[in-house]
């Protein structure tokens, strides 16, 4: 293999948790680099719900990635199930979406995710298209095509047909309305997060089975860890990083995570190559880096990405007047609190006043100061974040929100 | 309940293995009797194979006494999925059928059933007319009506997931269609044959899931024994009689089987009254019946339905002279041999002819008659029956064909 396909397929593989059809893949990159030739690769998006974080944005960096070495994206917005709804009826939220519904979600993915992929090589695509045209003879077809028992083999249907909890036979249906999708598509490489294997795979089988002369190769990627460290990013959780969110809220919060967690944010959302990685690594064994240096190269990336240079720039200089200016002191309290408290309980708890009717009176009176800006709204919640807050001249708070 | 719905409900059990919701068919026969409204009677016939033998008619005669106690009959050509094919593939036979293929084979049954029918209060449906109007959307959101668990409560699909034999997901799929036709036909009543009981409940279930306001009874009836007493009714074990079969022929075949079959017969295909039959059955104990008399009455009905009062007196007429006129000895020999037998080869085995060179010189010489009829076929063979060979004027042979 060529030395630079073998550079572009260590690329391809950084941070995946399995890949399946590699070879396949390094031909493609292969052909590409002679030919130009560009390949399909598709991964499929929930249409209900386009706000990402950056563990959506896993995805669609390697994506990016792959644009980089010859894939032709085909984004997928699986619009056909959402405008039936969840016809399991297990959850009250998933109700049927109206088309336009799903034209407004569709145009919310496009203006975040063209912030990472090149719209000269994605094409939005949505799966009702092909699945409407199958009409009832065709999905009866599809069903055809693959067996219960292997159905029943992944693992949480297995789960849950052992402990008798139901299932619904359309559940069956649905892998197989994925996996038609890579027909439709005609595939040659399919990404997913790490549970989605199995039906990663019906594209394979499907692929097989209506005849098509190829099997696309399937990645899957891990599901990214949220600002703990621990957790999946998720918003129930809390610890998730929105790609809308604004500069100064995204820098901070990337400014707030380990460093062990910083190397793993480097390898999944970085565009940095590998090499000039191992580089940052390099610098911070050998001492010429601070870790804190490189966590501010991070941080100004992804904010550039979602914002621009001047505002990441921007969102480092409040970063750093705030953390690092002499007008705070080093050594002030600090306190964590959940996300959503309310200003005034906080001065209390924090014993900086006597009641929450005084707090309101000095919040009024602009003796309340916020990240060194005066507040005046009485009301005022905390959403996550790191904060500095003053009383007076001489009282600091420093407040971690989680 | 008044007596004559009693009476009503007598008829309608006749001879039926299972029938749940019987007071709801009480209730809708009785309504009949004071309105004249008719309810609506399914059953499902399937279009690749139109022509029909006695066992078929077992269903067919109960619609008809439901005819009589106020069932106006949708008699459901099952064309979806024969359009189709067997998308299993497990049968090569099962090809898709073509538009006018299927509308030949309904013509075919039309001619068939309304021998016994009343065409006013028959429908002839097909379902490919409301099943592709479902189209994708609609098929995927059938399957979200049942569970994967209870399908699998289905006695083969219990027995084949247990050995590990293939279930294609297309089988859960067979079902619910059926069942939804239920629902598309708002159906009072479904009858089917004793291994359909799981797809006749399935008509209940998806009333239910697209809230009709009642639910379908249900009635099984049982598979009717072939001429040899013993196995069900099939083509493949040449123990049938085909209700297109000439009337000479299902005459001898229907006085071939034997007293207790004829009792089965009776009870199943006759449209004589219990109160009839019971009357006969009292004859034959009091020695006042011959049953050979009694089955004599049974060919003449059955034959007569299927051609003509005159034929099936003419076909008895033939059977007699036959089987009880003087000409042929009382105690010839009887040999059996399967169906399509060569003439030849049994008058060789027969020892009447010592090759079958000379068997064919004698049938050109006209030698040989076959039921009283001189035979010059010397390629001729054997259909199913009962015959008398005859060669020259001493040599008789009762062949029974199987």
């Amino acid at each position: 293999m060529a030395l630079r396909v073998q550079e572009a397929m260590l690329e391809i593989k950084r941070g995946s948790v399995e890949l399946i059809g590699e070879e396949y893949i390094a031909s493609l990159v292969q052909k590409f680099f002679e030919t130009q030739e560009r390949f399909v690769v598709k991964a499929g998006f929930d249409p209900t719900a386009p706000d990402l974080h950056l563990g959506h944005t896993v995805l669609i960096q390697k994506l990016a990635t792959f644009q980089k070495f010859g894939g032709k994206i085909k984004f997928l917005i699986g619009d056909f199930t959402a405008r039936i709804g969840d016809p399991t009826g297990k959850s009250e939220t998933r109700k049927p979406l109206e088309a336009q519904e799903v034209e407004q979600n569709a145009r919310t993915y496009q203006e975040q995710v063209f912030k990472i992929l090149d719209p000269k090589y994605t094409e939005i695509c949505f799966n009702s298209k092909w699945l409407n045209e199958l009409g009832s003879a065709g999905i009866v077809q599809l069903t055809s095509k693959f067996s219960v028992a292997r159905m029943l083999e992944r693992d949480d249907f297995e789960k849950r047909y052992k402990n008798n909890m139901p299932i619904s036979v359309v559940e069956f249906i649905y892998p197989l309305l994925q996996g038609y999708d890579s027909v439709a598509l005609n595939c040659d490489i399919e990404l997913g997060g790490n549970d989605q294997k199995f039906n990663l795979l019906m594209g394979r089988n499907m692929q097989r089975a209506y005849g098509l002369k190829k099997e696309q190769s399937i990645m899957t990627m891990p599901l990214l860890e949220g600002l703990d460290g621990v957790n999946k990013m998720s918003k129930s959780l809390k610890n998730y990083i929105g790609v809308t969110e604004e500069s100064q809220v995204m820098y901070a919060k990337i400014m707030s995570i380990s460093d062990v967690l910083m190397w793993r944010y480097y390898e999944l959302l970085s565009q940095k190559s590998l090499r000039d990685i191992e580089a940052l690594k390099e610098g911070v064994k050998t001492g010429v880096l601070h870790p804190k240096k490189i966590k501010e190269v991070l941080a100004l990336e992804i904010t550039a990405r979602y914002h621009s240079d001047n505002l990441a720039q921007e969102a480092k200089e409040v970063f750093d007047k705030i953390f690092t200016k002499k007008s705070i002191p080093d050594d002030i309290r600090e306190l964590s609190f959940d996300s959503g408290e309310w200003i005034c309980k906080i001065l209390v708890e924090a014993k900086m006043s006597p009641s929450t009717s005084q707090a309101r009176r000095e919040i009024k009176a602009g003796a309340v100061k916020l990240n060194q800006e005066k507040l005046f709204d009485e009301n005022f919640k905390f959403s996550q974040g790191e904060y500095i807050l003053q009383l007076g001249k001489r009282h600091f708070l420093r407040l971690k929100i989680n």
